[in-house]
């Protein structure tokens, strides 16, 4: 039971605020669904909160209803508040439309429809037949913003059917990701890494390519931060040239290879995948045009991130060199670039990307800043690519 | 006159803040004076404020006193803050001091010590020699931390015989500072450009070297921000290769010259010295090491540095091209880095700095943030090299 402010306070920046900070907690656990906070408060003025579970297990409506049983509290005539719109269908749980209507709630206040085009609006209708008293607040409230903030990749991939693309580069304040001998580790401070981590957890899968695998044979894995899941660990390996003892093909976790084998793969290459398939690695085939003409055929980024939206990957969080994260650039691919600036120079090495070179600057690649945060000695940067934050759905539009 | 607070809030951070603001108006008017605000409240409580005006002009304490007596206030038994000690000696005016003394005020309140080694101390003991109550807020206070702030300069001269550094650069956010064309206009926007001036304003000299000046043919005046005065416009300018109608030599303002021609110039570069002199450049010669072996000889930057501290210069800001600021650095001549970072990528070309390569990351130039801020669609980063920042006097030291 949480404790319960007066009415007055209810609707209120701080009231969400609450909840949105218990949405977060679903962050590495209920993905692909939302994540998504409800509160539930009696007529006797006792509040329940809950929030989403895994995949497969409650939703947060039903998670504030079972707390509020639990206690032996009279949930009819109750007010719930809900970050997302409460679901109508049958998915892997019963529909939670159904399940406040049978706890004879009286009231339900939302903060953003369903993204999701097919489903939008249709639980508030169904809460609405059942006579359910029902409010979405306008789509410029803080709220339904930081519902969307908190859902980005689920509002990405229900409303144009991609993952939001996430970058992370560190680099120094002079943006050197790497000296010309290749080191990297570290350029910025622990804090710095802890919070990337935090990044990682909050994403569907994670992306490398096999130069930094080869270079670096990260984990590329959850660890400096608790998590109950591992996201999923993707390599563009084009060639299949991966070391099967590769630290990123290890559990816990599943590990997916694109390749752009084609037709005809040498006997090497039929070999070592099925000995990686044995190994329980997903392969996928995407082949793509070469980078040079005549050279060898590479992944194609664009159904890359198509077949990641089938598996239900909401965030995609990119790691890897200046070559591929150029290639991303130029493919389109880049929603959001996640930057720790570490403070010190160093002059010459790697660069954020390999794009380039241009002979105008109006040519370049243009983003807006979104926010900067110190995390100890180092910054945060988190910028946009303008035009890609998936739009809010108006409740005229649906209701 | 200014309307007082109550005597309980007249020692709080609101009431320093607005000191430091008023003292803010001596940037661009009162150099190499430092920036400093009095107030000065009769014992009737009205209160009067003054900030130092121009060098040879009166000093803050001064000016607070004038208008009070011009609005026919009685300044026996009144309180004065002041940001910095009080001045005892004779320089371009008569001693502060004195005029307090005279004024009959009563008790003094002293934000930060005089940081000249020579005269630290000897204001304040003046003040209780002519039987006034001195306070003298202690080092960390916000008030005395501010006062050194606006006064990093003079701080750093008076302490330790040098100017502050501060290197100003541009770049999109993967650290490019000029496409590999050599366009560098504009990276970024207006708003950062017109806070650049502001810091430009605030310094005593603007540096740049003579490949900028060959490229850009910049003014490196400042325009874009009203100011009482411009600083001195400085190129380092080894083999006197400016082409005498530049326009960073143009008035309003002064030029300084800074040449390696050595014991031997040619004829040609003592004609063009001559002709350049005869328009009023200053030009002095500095010689240093080659910077590579057998190569022509360069200007030596530390004999710079200590040049321009002679002519009282507090501020030196450095907007040069990647391989100036570069030597620079390697020369330990750089106290913090000013950085407006654009919301774009650009992928290759120039660089901060063509510092490195280096092997190591811990061999990288260190710095630490200070601010950063957004400035329209652009961010400001604010970074300084540890150990740089000039340290206050404790009142204990010289008391």
């Amino acid at each position: 039971m949480t404790p319960c402010p007066p009415e007055t306070e209810a609707t209120d920046a701080a009231w969400w605020a609450q909840l949105d900070a218990l949405a977060q907690h679903a962050e590495g656990l209920s993905d692909p669904n939302p994540r998504v906070a409800a509160r539930l408060r009696t007529r006797d003025g006792r509040c329940f909160d809950g929030h989403t579970q895994a995949a497969g297990d409650a939703h947060a409506e039903i998670m504030a209803l079972r707390a509020a049983q639990a206690a032996g509290a009279d949930t009819r005539g109750a007010t719930v508040w809900v970050t997302l719109e409460p679901c109508s269908h049958h998915g892997r749980t019963p529909p939670c439309c159904d399940a406040l209507i049978a706890a004879g709630v009286e009231r339900v206040v939302i903060a953003a429809i369903d993204p999701n085009p097919r489903v939008a609006g249709a639980g508030v209708q169904r809460l609405r037949a059942a006579g359910i008293d029902v409010q979405v607040l306008p789509t410029d409230h803080p709220a339904a913003l930081a519902t969307r903030e908190r859902n980005i990749g689920f509002w990405q991939r229900m409303r144009h059917g991609r993952p939001w693309v996430r970058m992370k580069i560190a680099a120094s304040l002079d943006g050197i990701t790497a000296l010309p001998n290749g080191v990297s580790q570290w350029i910025t401070e622990e804090a710095a890494r802890a919070d990337g981590h935090a990044w990682r957890r909050r994403a569907g899968a994670l992306l490398t390519g096999i130069g930094t695998v080869r270079r670096d044979d990260p984990r590329l894995d959850v660890r400096l931060v608790p998590s109950a899941r591992q996201p999923l660990r993707v390599v563009l390996d084009s060639a299949l040239d991966i070391d099967p003892t590769a630290r990123i093909l290890q559990p816990p976790g599943a590990a997916l290879l694109y390749t752009a084998l084609g037709a005809h793969p040498s006997a090497a290459q039929r070999t070592k995948r099925d000995a990686l398939q044995a190994m329980g690695v997903t392969i996928v085939d995407r082949p793509g045009p070469p980078k040079t003409p005549g050279g060898p055929p590479k992944v194609d980024l664009a159904a890359v991130l198509a077949d990641l939206a089938a598996r239900d990957v909401n965030e995609l969080h990119i790691e890897a060199g200046a070559e591929l994260n150029a290639s991303w650039w130029r493919a389109g691919g880049v929603d959001e670039l996640l930057l720790y600036l570490a403070p010190r120079l160093l002059g010459a090495g790697a660069g954020l990307t390999t794009l380039g070179p241009l002979t105008r600057l109006e040519d370049g690649w243009p983003l807006a800043f979104v926010s900067v945060h110190s995390v100890g000695p180092d910054i945060r940067v988190l910028a946009r690519v303008p035009g890609r934050t998936p739009a809010l759905v108006e409740p005229s539009a649906v209701l």
